[in-house]
């Protein structure tokens, strides 16, 4: 080819270009993955692993990749949200709170003592503690909706929890960050807890009783798919009005979804799963982009990895577990296994810890390790945990409709 | 709100709120529009002008929004490509040639005379004619599938001659770019010919079989959706070629969604057509953002830039008209409305021209102008050339379908 083609070709392929290897691997290690009878997520989460600067160094973690891994974990959680009723959701909240409040104490007490015992510095044990507190919901929610089962009782006690997980792990972030400034800002602290459990209760309150009012009101719109833009311009709104009062936007994405779960129809389920489909896959490799297995050559580190791993397991496992049990044991199980994955929230909190001095590289790798490593052992899991409610053709009508 | 709260929200918030602002503005703007009785996407891209920096300046065009620009122009013309048959687009090939080069002679002759008459240098002038010749086909397919007017000989005589005007706009763009160069690679440009015009055939003549062949086979995949998969991957691939054959990536994405329409069923388009909504606003205000309106204060330039897009409009309608001429009057309007506007190939030219040192400043702003008023005369145009076509409840089964 001449020098003028290669020209263009270079900045004007990088898009189709990064689309074409993320999408493509994600869907061959899916198809793997589901052959062998794991969920195909799983096989997503390591494609980004084998493609990414561990294995084959196709990939790096860049601006428009997490970009469109953002968008993809927004649309998952909003598509989840769309399954869910809000007066179901907050019917289950008294055991939701003590399910979520059960998945961070114990996971923060374990994370501080075991990097207390390894001989890290106080505030060094005080972070990986607090990045071991916020459940990652999208992964429990994508394998659960696949298998139709958002309308279990334990999966709408493991989104409620979540959610609340969510507003708590701001919290507990919240301190631990004065903490290491040194000074304890009191008043900021009241503020950023009121505006988002504020947030979430008014949003799960009200949202359905307003959106049904306003959603009908498309049809009087001259514009093509009215009530599909209504609809994501209501989940942009709510996600960064999330993002402002302090919880993360996917939080706001779902609580948009629950509030039109009511009042939209199917076309409008339809055109955000294809949003869904295509972006879905982007979050997932963008998970496992962020691992580098290189980084994991020293035995110490190896070792301590193992150790938060395990801790970040059991904790969440007993913690939210026990806060079920008065539900039976096969929902403890369910809700403690559900509650397991960590995501994109843990590895803020390292980054955070690590731009201001408070952790070192190390500790970084370990926290980013364990956070990828859930993901990866949760969907398993959650197929043993809802193994008998996992019937074939068991909800026909929605298998049709969500396809 | 407290500091941590507004630091985390800071860079979090991005993502939500350019989201926001471009999705919401461009839907305000095409129903303001629709209501005037004027298509939504000229209100879109006026949402552009309006958020942009000549008027309000809260969005500037940047990294993340060209990406979802140039990926909602891809799926557009994807989705375009699913309603057309290639068998029925190469039977009109014979016209569709002349038609495109009656489009590239008559506006490139018109920008180099205008030029030339107007004392700039002759590689100025040559670089603003080329910039003249591409039509940005996205616009009018926009139009004509919002109107379901896909299934008319004169859509697919413009389809098919905007793809081969896309390969023509190469070639003399090589052209251009060698003589600014000094030094002609006959070589190199005889590559590109037969390249870009090998891919463009055997896509178009091949690409149908082999997808019929291919596309069943996902029955048997384990992934689900996986026919949505394979169709998009394939778009991916297939705009990934067409840039390193040296056409446009959405002349590949075109193609692809030719060759799978007759083997791809309701659920592919249903859920494409969910990405197409979600990303088309992006490259519309995209469109819209590129103009800066200030830009235009000189009267000098003000007065070229009158006397190009006056230029730009007559040329291609005269000269694709013409072309069309055999097919009867009404066609020959349409044809030639219908290849009025010009895209961000334009653009392209002009950014290369600038880079090189070719052209000034106050060309390439003139050129961009260009590109944008096209794009926002030619749908008022178009909406009168097919009025005859527009029957209201026409094509009920289509509308069922494409909603």
């Amino acid at each position: 080819m001449q020098p003028l083609a290669l020209l263009l070709a270079s900045d004007a392929a990088k898009i189709p270009l990064s689309m074409l290897v993320v999408f493509v691997s994600a869907k061959l290690m899916a198809e793997a993955c589901e052959r062998i009878g794991q969920p195909g997520l799983v096989g997503e989460i390591l494609a980004g692993v084998v493609i990414g600067p561990s294995v084959l160094g196709w990939m790096a973690p860049g601006d428009f990749l997490s970009a469109l891994s953002e968008l993809g974990a927004m649309f998952l959680l909003f598509r989840v949200g769309l399954e869910v009723k809000s007066s179901e959701l907050l019917k289950l909240g008294g055991t939701a709170t003590v399910v979520a409040c059960g998945g961070v104490v114990a996971p923060f007490i374990m994370g501080w003592g075991i990097l207390t015992l390894w001989g890290a510095p106080q505030l060094a044990a005080v972070f990986v503690g607090a990045a071991m507190v916020a459940t990652s919901v999208g992964i429990t929610a994508q394998v659960l909706s696949t298998k139709k089962l958002l309308h279990l009782v334990s999966t709408k006690i493991i989104l409620a929890a979540a959610v609340i997980d969510d507003v708590l792990g701001l919290l507990v972030l919240a301190v631990v960050s004065s903490f290491a400034k040194g000074k304890v800002d009191l008043i900021g602290l009241a503020v950023t807890g009121i505006l988002a459990v504020g947030f979430t209760i008014v949003v799960a309150k009200w949202g359905t009783r307003t959106m049904d009012k306003i959603v009908p009101q498309g049809e009087k719109l001259h514009v093509g798919e009215a009530q599909f833009a209504i609809a994501i311009s209501f989940m942009f709104a709510l996600a960064l009005l999330a993002v402002y009062t302090g919880v993360a936007a996917i939080v706001g994405a779902f609580l948009a979804g629950m509030a039109l779960a009511e009042s939209t129809g199917p076309r409008v389920r339809d055109l955000s799963h294809g949003v869904t489909e295509l972006l879905v896959p982007f979050f997932l490799v963008g998970i496992g982009l962020n691992v580098d297995l290189r980084a994991l050559s020293d035995p110490g580190t190896v070792m301590l990895a193992a150790l938060i791993l395990g801790a970040a397991v059991v904790s969440k496992f007993i913690g939210c577990g026990l806060g079920a049990w008065p539900m039976g044991k096969t929902d403890a199980f369910r809700v403690g296994v559900g509650m397991i994955p960590r995501g994109e929230v843990g590895m803020v909190v390292a980054q955070m810890g690590l731009a201001m001095g408070v952790i070192q590289q190390n500790i970084y790798i370990v926290v980013v390790f364990m956070s990828v490593a859930t993901t990866i052992i949760a969907p398993p899991l959650l197929k043993i945990a809802f193994k008998d409610a996992i019937m074939p053709g068991q909800s026909e009508v929605e298998e049709f409709r969500l396809g």
